[in-house]
């Protein structure tokens, strides 16, 4: 049986509210186009769109936006080279993109923090999914110990911590993304007594600066910052088994983006 | 003579057009009071309003927001032991915080940028101040050697790179906070020619996946994100020299944030 684009595209969303405003754009390709073999991934980097290219895909899955910016907008970026090298091997390859972000974070729970979740092999710790953050009871181990264990289950080779990292930890908010954010990660310390948020990023003078006030007053608080890419890749990475499950006729892959950032 | 706080009010922001709406307030303190001994620092946290108040500083000025968000509103805290605990410091000390966060940036040139520049030892090399990116003409030197001399100068233990260490550069932009962020730093690639902008922070999605894209298409760029503190303290530090020249008659310290994080 012939999978459009479109197929794929009602799948992913089927379980979502229709929203008002939303990022969860085909951005080149036709809805009608049937899907030889499709992909997911975090980033649609030039690498990932040649190497889904290559393997012929003609249908990529991104959660963030191809071109350097959340609203994904590219009138700003007319002139610029990248962007027109980019836009030239998106269209000379005929790929589809269709951004999955704001959808999959609807998933109940959130498809980006259960991928997340079980790469951490920590499913058997949740004890609540909230709408942005889920909350953890893990045997008591110190920040490092947890540091270690994430680097080590997620293939990462550092994260960032404030905090003592010898300071024991049971209550653990997880936030993917951006949530690391003040408006979102500070109020889950006092609401849910948490030891230690686990997130992705977010600015460096909201949370970060809260939990370094916090221990200064004797305060039992940690973080760790993932990374955007590394706290949201094992759920683009899970929903490849959903979807290959799901049309089982069409080959579905995952591409991994390299590690973005080298600590020197 | 006395000098009241007003009267360095008046001092920090002699050069700098009104605005409209700043964050540039006094938080706490009456402006009528008389200064006793002042101080400069990048992030009044808990442990420097400490500090501070034990040295007899009675005025101190700060250039991020007390409470962990850029518009420094508290009204979300009310309930928060952290803000609690800060904010009766604050109260018990009797000392004035006073944000110079928007009129610094306003100097010609952008003070926190001279600050920066003096600290990295790289006035001779300074081709021109724009309004928010200074631009400078390096002898070749590689991305790696630039890191190191970064983190040597300003006595930084990481800083976070996206690109080819080996890869050789002299054209640098130099943007200092925030303006990491893509809608400012990634026209500045393509504007002025740069290999290498320096930042502060910005969304790990925008300017660093910008470098990526660039790289891997064979265009010569790169990206080293110094840290948020990192990249401001030092024009917050050479403030406090500018005001001892200018008030001789008053003490004015710096107070150093400790590193807000740890690779792990």
């Amino acid at each position: 049986m012939k999978i459009t684009i479109e197929d794929v595209m009602h799948k992913l969303l089927q379980t979502v509210p229709r929203l008002e405003s939303t990022v969860d754009v085909l951005r080149a390709g036709d809805p009608k186009m049937e899907v030889r073999a499709m992909a997911t991934t975090f980033m649609a980097t030039h690498e990932v769109i040649e190497q889904a290219a290559a393997s012929g895909v003609n249908l990529l899955i991104t959660h963030e936006g191809t071109f350097y910016s959340h609203m994904d907008q590219t009138d700003w970026l007319e002139h610029d080279a990248v962007y027109q090298a980019k836009q030239r091997l998106i269209e000379q390859s005929g790929i589809a993109i269709f951004r999955l972000h704001d959808g999959i974070h609807r998933y109940q729970p959130d498809g980006i923090m259960t991928g997340l979740i079980q790469a951490l092999d920590w499913d058997k710790y949740v004890t609540e999914h909230q709408r942005v953050v889920s909350l953890l009871t893990l045997p008591a181990m110190s920040v490092k110990e947890i540091a270690e264990h994430v680097k080590r289950q997620m293939g990462i080779s550092f994260v960032r911590v404030v905090g003592d990292p010898a300071m024991s930890c049971t209550r653990v908010g997880l936030l993917a993304g951006y949530r690391g954010g003040g408006a979102v990660a500070i109020p889950q310390f006092g609401n849910e007594a948490l030891d230690l948020v686990i997130a992705g990023e977010g600015p460096e003078w909201e949370t970060p600066e809260y939990v370094r006030d916090a221990m200064h007053q004797g305060k039992k608080k940690a973080l760790i910052l993932l990374g955007h890419a590394e706290s949201e890749a094992s759920g683009m990475k899970a929903l490849a088994e959903q979807l290959a499950a799901a049309f089982p006729t069409v080959s579905v892959q995952f591409f991994a983006n390299k590690p973005l950032f080298t600590v020197i």
